[in-house]
């Protein structure tokens, strides 16, 4: 892989070096699809979960329950995991290497080479040479693997355990217990943040594709006839570039539409996902991604499961690895909890109350015990409770008592035409889900905020991170670290960490190189303490993106980083 | 286990009914030793997890950073859990369960048996009968089982890997990468809050002994000289009762005493553990813990790691598990970053400079390459570079090279005395580990919050949960969803809400039963919208606790609710 230096490799260098992302397990050898969140990196993650929460928890009104990472069997059967999630793959027979086989065959330009069968893999591979080692393949097995992570249970290996693929199962499998948290009621919604593990073949794209890997899933559960969302006003006129189907089929270029608009032109399939769809790049936006480099696209009718009534990707431009899907925004019907349902044999389903009664007619089977007595003694009440249930034929009812083929002849019941009042039916819900790869967004961030600038002819790498995701969010830098300068700026700092405002202190070196120090790990606003402070009881504040510089009075400046940082004023704004 | 109705049941009991802790994948039968936070317990352990964060993030000013759970075999040798992480364990040969030798044996009152061999183990079990099956064991094979939990990365099974046993490996690990984000200093200090593993055999103690469960650890790297804790004054007078070693030796009651006075005394071993010790007090005091059922108990010269210099449990009591260890505040001294230099080969020393540069008497060998050349013609050079380090015995230098035995006769090189100046020393630091079981705090911050009083001849059940843990802080409860009552109780909701104060709306049921609830799920405030409240646009907050009611106008209930929050007002002081 012998590409140019692009933004991928300045971006992951400045990020080992200044302690966002590193390698895992460096001293022994890292092992691909695996990575560690250095100090700054797990700050802003987390600052990203926490953006992610104020839409969904505190917006939606949306709880979040955490369930293990350890699930058993029957859950992943129900979900079609251990059926149906894997890739196909082959061994090279010369240097042994595993490699994905649709993604090798792909490379030398196969046709549809992700959804054609194992045998035209087979077929395509012989004449092909090992990307590894250079051998011509000859036949080689093409072959399912499971990308589920295995383990056991409990010691003599009797109970097998799987690493949940997605954090998803776990509100599914849990519904019964949401439902009676809800008060049996319909709209509502969970979700969860945490770590889902995928045993990918031989990954090769750093954070883009890891082994192990943090989600961030809703999933919302609506009446299947009630898609409309209850506060869908607040994105009506929400207006953002759609890439639907028929954009696609045609290769148009994206179309500009308000929400309200995608709805009723029949481009979103319903207010839910219209909703969700309009919320994501809300939320996109504000954690820093460039709007010009996000797009959301519908997933063309082959590409979607085939239960999906409708799905949409968030996708994320990157320099290196160009379109990446980083929000999966899907109707899923009532896929998940049918399964579930049928493989537990617990109901998953919402009574829901009618507006009024509704009058119905049945017809009922009344036993006349009179003449059943002395034919099926001890067995009358037995039967007569079956034939509640059971299809009057031409004959008679025909039923099972003991492994014995009965028949009722009709002169022993009557039957009655009744009018009752039904009150309700029960409902299975559809789900809408949001899903979100938290890494993904994290180095999207890192991707998008990494920007470069000539200062006085030398060259400056700048972050330029939103204040709200930023790592350090303001440094104070005393002129020297002595003459009183570091104790009123060890004062500064504890002030403005008061406020919340996570900040660094530092007084090491020249203040120039202090500077590009913060500018790289993207600290929005500087502080800078010098002689004069000790007169005029002010300090300078710059600004990292135009370098522009204010004089604030000491006392001032929490509150005005503190309106900087919810983004309630501009830099401009505070002289 | 015929227990009776003890706090533990109760609090279960509540705990699923209003979704803190929930079985996990109940629908399918759970598997012991997993839970699901449900979405009162998930908020809560968040909010637990923040203030750990408050402490150890905010104040001590560590950086989290965030590893894999997945981890690859070389950590685990080196730390030590692949050779003996592990439990005694047998199984029965009547009802084939696996049992923990050690805990049936210490049922049956064998003394030490924690402790005693695998020999003295099976002796011991002989003659005793299955705590399951009830049939007399005979002689059963006692043997280690390792608690790790294993799986394979990637295809073919070829990768080994472990599901982390403890969160601290990651930061040792990680040293060297750390080191440099700290510049080369000590002390520094790392966290880690994630998930962690083990395997238990057949955990029977609901939330007190998990398979996956959730640690906040802390790492602080420091001079194995210097464990004065540099802001140790903050802690320095705080007084709490400890459990000295010399205490349990002689059965004696805890000792009060100022962490200054236990340094100083030698209670505990330096002002570094004193100092976690403190603030590990006042951590679990604020998440609510009683502090009459918390006890700092030191591990016994026999109970601790044999590398450990100290080593306190905070215990808490818990009326069904008695007292359980929820956090370990540990020197290990350098124990994990030696393994780790070993079995990696890398440096994990820190460069420490003397405060001045010592001079310092070295003999040096000077080669006479006069003399040397004719002897050893073209690996001269090599040779001379080896004797460099080459220690000279009466007869001249012995040395290796490419396999043959050479001796440098005397004559050949001269021994000069050098006076250098060194300027410091590599110093391979010691690490203090205060670690923290994020569930079992949850748990005990429930089982200590359960409460019982009679209002008006009816029990009453209430959760006195810290309104800085207590999952939802204040219910808004119009009197009737009508007349306008429910859109000035939305209102409010929206202005505390925006305040940062998680706000429930209830409008369902009479009023009392709607308190009954709040009072269940510990919700610190109700506030009531009546008809009055249309004309004097107030509203009466409710105590949890006092059941004391205030009127307070709308307009100043959020900032009176958030000052209740952060613990600024009692309720008795709003009035």
């Amino acid at each position: 892989m012998a590409e140019k230096e692009d933004t991928y490799e300045k971006v992951t260098e400045l990020a080992r070096r200044r302690g966002f992302i590193w390698p895992s397990s460096e001293i022994y050898g890292s092992v691909a699809g695996f990575t560690d969140y250095g100090p700054l990196g797990a700050m802003m993650k987390r600052r990203i979960e926490n953006i992610w929460r104020r839409f969904y928890v505190v917006q939606e009104g949306y709880y979040e329950i955490e369930c293990p990472t350890i699930g058993i069997e029957p859950i992943f059967v129900a979900s079609g995991h251990v059926g149906g999630f894997s890739d196909k793959m082959f061994q090279c027979p010369y240097c042994q290497e595993f490699l994905r086989a649709d993604h090798v065959a792909e490379a030398f330009g196969i046709p549809h080479a992700g959804t054609i069968s194992k045998g035209d893999l087979h077929a395509a591979l012989i004449s092909k040479e090992c990307p590894v080692c250079g051998n011509v393949l000859g036949p080689v097995e093409v072959f399912d693997f499971n990308l589920m992570f295995t383990t056991s249970i409990g010691p003599g290996g009797q109970r097998k355990g799987y690493l949940r693929p997605e954090t998803a199962q776990g509100m599914f499998v849990d519904f019964p217990r949401l439902l009676r948290f809800y008060r049996d009621h319909l709209p509502f919604g969970v979700v969860q943040i945490g770590k889902s593990y995928r045993n990918e073949i031989s990954p090769r794209q750093g954070m883009i594709r890891l082994r192990e890997f943090t989600q961030a899933e809703a999933e919302i559960f609506v009446h299947p006839e009630a898609k409309d969302h209850p506060f869908f006003a607040r994105y009506a006129n929400y207006s953002m570039p759609l890439c639907g189907i028929s954009q696609q089929e045609v290769d148009a270029p994206a179309v500009v539409k308000m929400m309200r608009q995608a709805v009723d032109e029949g481009i979103i399939a319903n207010e839910y996902v219209a909703y969700y769809v309009a919320m994501t790049h809300d939320i996109l936006c504000t954690i820093g991604l460039n709007p010009e480099k996000i797009r959301f696209r519908q997933h063309m009718p082959d590409e979607r499961a085939h239960y999906a009534a409708d799905c949409w990707d968030a996708e994320a431009f990157s320099d290196r690895f160009g379109w990446v899907e980083i929000v999966g925004i899907a109707d899923r019907t009532d896929y998940d909890l049918a399964a579930h349902s049928r493989v537990s044999g617990k109901k998953m389903t919402v009574f829901v109350q009618y507006p009024e009664a509704k009058k119905v007619h049945r017809k009922v089977i009344s036993p006349d015990y009179g003449k059943m007595g002395p034919m099926f003694r001890g067995k009358t009440k037995a039967i007569a409770e079956l034939m509640a249930t059971t299809e009057p034929l031409a004959d008679g009812l025909h039923l099972t008592t003991d492994g014995d083929e009965i028949i009722v002849p009709s002169e022993m019941y009557t039957m009655i035409d009744e009018i009752v009042d039904v009150f309700g039916e029960d409902v299975m819900p559809h789900v809408i889900e949001p899903s979100y790869g938290v890494d993904r967004m994290s180095y999207m961030v890192l991707e998008h905020a990494y920007a470069e600038d000539e200062v006085d002819g030398e060259m400056r790498v700048i972050m330029r991170f939103k204040p709200c995701v930023a790592p350090v969010q303001a440094a104070v830098l005393p002129l020297m670290a002595r003459d009183g300068l570091d104790e009123i700026a060890h004062e500064l700092v504890a002030e403005l960490q008061n406020e919340g405002i996570q900040t660094e202190y530092d007084d090491a070196g020249a203040i120039g190189r202090r500077y590009r120090r913060q500018d790289e790990i993207g600290t929005p606003v500087c502080i800078t303490i010098d002689y004069d402070t000790k007169e005029d009881v002010a300090a300078t504040l710059r600004d990292r993106d135009s370098m522009q510089q204010v004089r604030l009075p000491l006392a001032d400046i929490p509150r005005a980083v503190s309106l900087l940082m919810k983004g309630k004023k501009t830099f401009g704004q505070l002289a």
